[in-house]
């Protein structure tokens, strides 16, 4: 370390911060460095500085469907502020019940990770746990692991405003599709965003059509499903809003095949903004999920080098981005 | 690990085997050893098997662009049959031209990684020559390293199977167009897919119509772009192969802007069959993303535990999806 720190003309203190990818030194600087080590063939050894940090110099992110945009955005978002720092991201991916509960019972991540970042997870107690179990930080992005550090969107508020938006434009009788996972049952999200729904109908002194509220697994085709339900209603709604975008997809599919006009007969609308929602012109809830990942993983970082963090909850705002599938209800006459 | 395989009634080799994911024990003996070694509070420890086998228990993966479906659900392949053979996946996620070019000066991942697979990035041959230099098994998902093992598709021969279909649907005036990085050049991909639109024109006695090639940035908007400049030809084609889906994307939203007629007036074809292709009725060639990854992760498991493979290219078959965005020519009477 001595040889780099002569050939770059700084402390040793200096190039170990650098390596390790601490504060104190500029982006230039470190790049400088770096080089430097790099020509001499000089490699930081993970194991070498943990003899001396008790540090792994890794972090662990455990994240589902990453096949799905929401996820890979937010993983996106994590892994750019924890590599800047100069962590390894170590990869957990699970993708079933069966996957999850073995990551739970194993823990694989225990002892190589100083920090962990939970991805959109909805933990159970039990997981939250056996996670504290592990002594490192924890923080959650679009999701929480129990009282540790997270950042996240008001998904109450959120679904408030999509109601707002379809009372608004002058409708009464709004339903809601809600999913559910692999399980069958309602993940926190979609609780707080019936909540939220709830809560603006009686704010707007609306009835809640009860059977108006109709659950289907997640994705495009149980949004289909769930449209095709709510259309053999005695008295369908004018107006649904759908927990998801990929749900409200599948809403508009089955609207478009069965010949009912958007917005001319029916409003739709969904939530997140994904890409999927600009192209389909679909009215939705947009939340910034890049974003959401990109200060979870600097809460971590905090967490890690710092032992605390000043904000440990950080709530991103939504908005409504008003595009084609949303306008007056039909005329009533 | 005496303890571990007294309670689970097998030899310590079968103990250590399970724990480091080596071959040669059933997924349910791992499981119980797993869970055996996990109630008695035992952790391999990677630095301690290190120390014998001179591995890391670690592998790498560096992938572009994880907020693409393309990129996330490779690494979603990729990821399954690593974690399943004990291996810890270490990310290394490239967004920009300035981090792939940190990645390769800095080579992050020297020591700290069995193997690396590295997902859809057009590798310079300098950058090959640079993970060489790290003297681990390299694998290429949807691209190739050098002359090391790989899993791909044949470009050639999907972009000849897009032209047959236009053609064989009475086209004859067929463009194409292609796309460019965020430095403006035609990675492998896109000069492939040209040669094998230049073969199948011929093949099928069809003139190229060099003013209907256009190029433009990868994504929808520059597809919407590259339709643009093909619908100012004195000429326009009555069909056109877009080397991606996003781009043919791009392409149907200029086309519906402009009143246009699909397939009535424009017949579009894209390659890859992303999730928004089934969603816009877009006909396409479909290439198996999930699967490239897990066969390459397969790949880096055989090359790590034996040092080598025994089929080390893997081309997978393309299929045409014929959906609604291509039809027969207008009469040209």
């Amino acid at each position: 370390m001595a040889d780099v720190a002569r050939a770059v003309g700084v402390s040793t203190g200096t190039v170990s911060r650098a390596l390790r990818g601490q504060p104190g030194v500029s982006e230039a600087l470190r790049r400088r460095i770096l080089r430097a080590a790099e020509s001499m063939d000089y490699v930081v050894s993970p194991a070498a500085s943990g003899l001396v940090t008790g540090r792994t110099g890794s972090v662990a992110v455990l994240v589902p469907f990453i096949s799905r945009w929401f996820h890979a955005r937010a993983l996106a978002g994590v892994h750019q502020p924890l590599r800047r720092s100069g962590f390894e991201i170590v990869l957990y991916h699970v993708e079933g019940t069966a996957e999850r509960r073995e990551f739970f019972e194993t823990l694989p991540v225990r002892r190589k990770a100083d920090g962990l970042v939970v991805i959109a997870l909805s933990l159970s107690e039990a997981e939250t746990r056996r996670l504290e179990g592990l002594g490192i930080p924890l923080v959650g992005a679009s999701t929480h692991v129990g009282e540790h550090p997270a950042v996240g969107i008001d998904d109450v508020a959120g679904a408030a405003k999509a109601v707002h938006h379809l009372a608004n434009l002058g409708h009464r009788r709004i339903g809601m599709i809600r999913s559910t996972d692999e399980e069958g049952i309602h993940q926190g999200v979609s609780r707080r965003r019936l909540h939220g729904y709830r809560t603006a109908m009686a704010e707007c002194g609306l009835d809640v059509p009860e059977d108006a509220i109709v659950s289907a697994p997640w994705g495009i085709d149980g949004g289909a499903r769930a449209m095709g339900e709510l259309l053999s209603l005695r008295h369908p709604p004018t107006a649904v809003f759908a927990e998801a975008d990929e749900v409200a997809i599948g809403a508009l599919r089955t609207l478009r095949r069965s010949g009912i006009d958007v917005p001319g007969r029916m409003s739709v609308i969904g939530f997140d903004d994904s890409p999927m929602a600009e192209l389909l012109d679909l009215t939705t809830i947009a939340q910034s999920v890049h974003e959401q990942g990109l200060l979870a993983g600097r809460l971590l970082v905090e967490a890690v080098q710092r032992g605390t963090v000043a904000e440990p909850r950080v709530l991103l705002d939504t908005k409504l981005v008003a595009r084609g599938t949303t306008g007056a209800p039909p005329d009533q006459g």
